[in-house]
């Protein structure tokens, strides 16, 4: 049990464990959202969802997509694409040994930039607000993964 | 070496290592019950998947949509976006030294609902069945993330 | 910070920390690719995306989907789902102490499996080139799981 304490007493590490749970609870966000506009819009994907506000053919026209529920859908995808490589590379680089000062700063500009991802893709903000915070995030985990292969390289 | 086998020689970790590997599996299990519903069902998405049911115009018929597929399509969404967090928010909350009762409660509680929450996208079962379900790992995992962020809270 | 250092040290660790990358930007290349079809195609998800292509109802003809487009998709999606369990099974076993040589052979040809996978959808190669190079990486991962469940179970 000794080891397994220093792993979460190390700095880097807590920085790590830190912004992923704080990137991960964002993600998890998007789900209720996403419940929020299907009951607002009325817009629902499985038949067994509509039970409640009629039967048969009064209850499939909610069957249907909307337009605001497939933007938070489609926000939700875009944080699985981007947040799963942090997850891992994140994990990696903060095993690899860099310094608190550095790894701080690529974990910080990572959150913040997905969490202005977020706000950009659910408001939305006119482009390229949501281009730019999708870039710096996808920037911030290649400059880590290149740290790893540095380090860890193994092939 | 010695540490590494130490990390996997830890209860807690050995649970979590477990339990993960259980909602992964469960969650790679949804890849052939898609390629089994998109074959008996003909409904596919890729041209060169059909090549094998005709030529030209008489296999376009079988790119198509079929409810069966999509729903299971959609479960298997449902898995990456609650399994993801798991993963990563679980891992971290092993290594934050929780008593081994509590994270065996944890981690078991989130299996089985999410073992549940397949019973009920695929069958399907009536509401709230499959909400309940979606719920119940997903409170689960909010509460790893608090002791998480209690434990190795490094802004 | 020794103790961390001693996880990086280790061979099989640093196989796997080199190959999760490698799948890792792997996946991650497939959102410029993407986005290089959606602008070539002229077929946007978002309203805000074709702000610069015209005003109003000119605009609106962009927001479409497009068969390029959308193979691209379902590829970046195929990775999460497969990577995913890679991911998170590939550390447990490579934490579970796998002699190098067997590790070695199960993340150089999930890699390769993978990599191939992204070719024969993308060109498109004639099947079986995807599902075999998609069946083959799925084997190699229940392979892992298979030893993480031997040597931890743990429930």
């Amino acid at each position: 049990m000794a080891k397994l304490t220093q792993l979460i007493d190390n700095e880097v590490f807590q920085a790590y464990a830190t912004y992923a749970t704080i990137v991960l609870v964002k993600m998890m966000l998007m789900s209720p959202i996403t419940a929020y506009f299907r009951i607002t819009r009325k817009a629902f994907a499985n038949p067994e969802d509509t039970a409640s506000l009629g039967k048969g053919d009064s209850a499939k026209k909610y069957l249907r997509t909307d337009p605001d529920v497939e933007r938070v859908r489609r926000g939700h995808l875009n944080d699985l694409e981007n947040i799963v490589p942090f997850l891992g590379i994140g994990l990696l680089y903060a095993l690899s040994g860099p310094d608190l000062f550095t790894a701080l700063l690529h974990f910080r500009i990572f959150a913040g930039a997905r969490i202005a991802h977020s706000f950009a893709y659910l408001i939305p903000l006119p482009q390229p607000s949501r281009g730019l915070s999708w870039a710096i995030g996808y920037v911030v985990t290649m400059s880590m993964a290149y740290k790893v292969m540095k380090t860890a390289l193994y092939l």
